[in-house]
């Protein structure tokens, strides 16, 4: 399994994935969710992926490769050198739509989940930045004013706090610490979500990524909010009248 | 869709479930999924359903037609004059094996989903207070220590605060208060779950319900605790530090 979640707010874009893969309970390993793309100054683009690892990771392959190509002045459409972030997206779009047209019915047949989601999200110089949900078939949706956030994978117990505290204009602080939360939540009620995490944050408007880091398992910043909201909920439902039996 | 948790503790047994079924976004009904027998000081029993509402639907009314029927005095296996908790998880169970037979096919074959889960707990004068969740073929599982709590149908919402707050030792106050906080998680984010509510309480070794009671939308005390409940969550949420984008 897997949990993704990415905001798009005025100030900026904030993701987190983490880092967990398993093919049964027995087969556990750690595999990078989260991909990003930077020109600095020019664009910065960041990618997340749940399911079908052998889809996404091909997605992925074929971006970077054409990326590349395009760097080196190549005449291939690339995320780096599409005109907009929704041409970004369509073009996420058919790589997964190609990948599922090549092995979804061998892994059908074989019993195996072809399924894939993807979150892509970034600013080129010029536009705005946006935050899109890649589903398998290739098509896509934005995350608006009205839903400024998005999930992908075990999204269920993260998302609660989301919608308690996150609205367009919650600034980035604040943010980082309800992705946490919410990233905290699943940890605790998911075995199949795990640590070590990746977060990245884009500040709106500076075509480059303000931070990407790796947030290990003994990370302090991390470890102090679990332990803090932890404590804060059994103080809230503590300060709960208890119910009579009526 | 359906949310219905039960807990087994040292002092008792506690059931709440919700009353929303759906064939459909735009076919919402409203259903009883909370069945409860009762012989006073000598054994009570409730039931929780979720799934396909004509297997559940099914399953109920030959247990309450084989219950009537051995209250009668006629020679019939029932709920009633089982002579274990063990023996009624049984009989539930064959029922539902027996309606799983009769319908799986014809329902899969449409393209519905014929499958069923059930909780069912309760005492009898002689034995422990005992807890079951049934599954579709007919075969169950019972709560311990370990997990004193059992839920089915929409379980993710309402679990995290299971999981911080409810052992076996749980006084029933504060078990009514964490499971209509699970309850209040879970109608907040899935639309398919609603008011009102069913509630059940049974005191370990009184062989009857201490509490029977609907729980309508415009209960004071629950609007009390989900209001409660959302400002303590937020007020936890304001009380954690910022973090600083690193």
């Amino acid at each position: 399994m897997t949990y993704c979640v990415a905001l798009k707010l005025k100030s900026g874009l904030v993701m987190l994935a983490d880092t967990r893969t398993n093919a049964g309970v027995d087969n556990v390993s750690r595999f990078r969710k989260m991909f990003a793309w930077e020109v600095p100054g020019e664009r910065a683009i960041c990618l997340m992926s749940a399911g079908n690892l052998s889809i996404t990771q091909g997605v992925v392959t074929r971006l970077d490769t054409d990326a590349k190509a395009a760097l080196a002045g190549e005449e291939v459409e690339s995320i780096l050198t599409a005109p907009s972030m929704y041409r970004v997206a369509e073009i996420v779009g058919r790589h997964m739509a190609e990948m599922q047209a090549e092995y979804r019915d061998a892994l059908a047949a074989q019993g195996a989940a072809p399924d894939a989601s993807i979150l892509v999200a970034g600013q080129r110089r010029g536009g705005e930045h946006r935050l899109f949900m890649i589903y398998s078939p290739g098509n896509f949706i934005e995350a608006t004013e009205d839903t400024p956030y998005l999930q992908i994978g075990e999204h269920k117990y993260g998302k609660p706090i989301l919608d308690r505290v996150i609205t367009p204009s919650t600034p980035l602080p604040r943010a980082l610490k309800a992705v946490y939360v919410s990233m905290d939540s699943t940890l605790r009620s998911n075995l199949s979500v795990g640590m070590p995490l990746d977060l990245a944050v884009i500040r709106a408007g500076e075509h480059r990524f303000a931070t990407r880091r790796r947030i290990e398992s003994d990370d302090e910043e991390f470890g102090q909010i679990s332990q803090m909201w932890s404590a804060a909920l059994r103080d809230a439902f503590q300060s709960l009248p208890d119910i009579g039996e009526g």
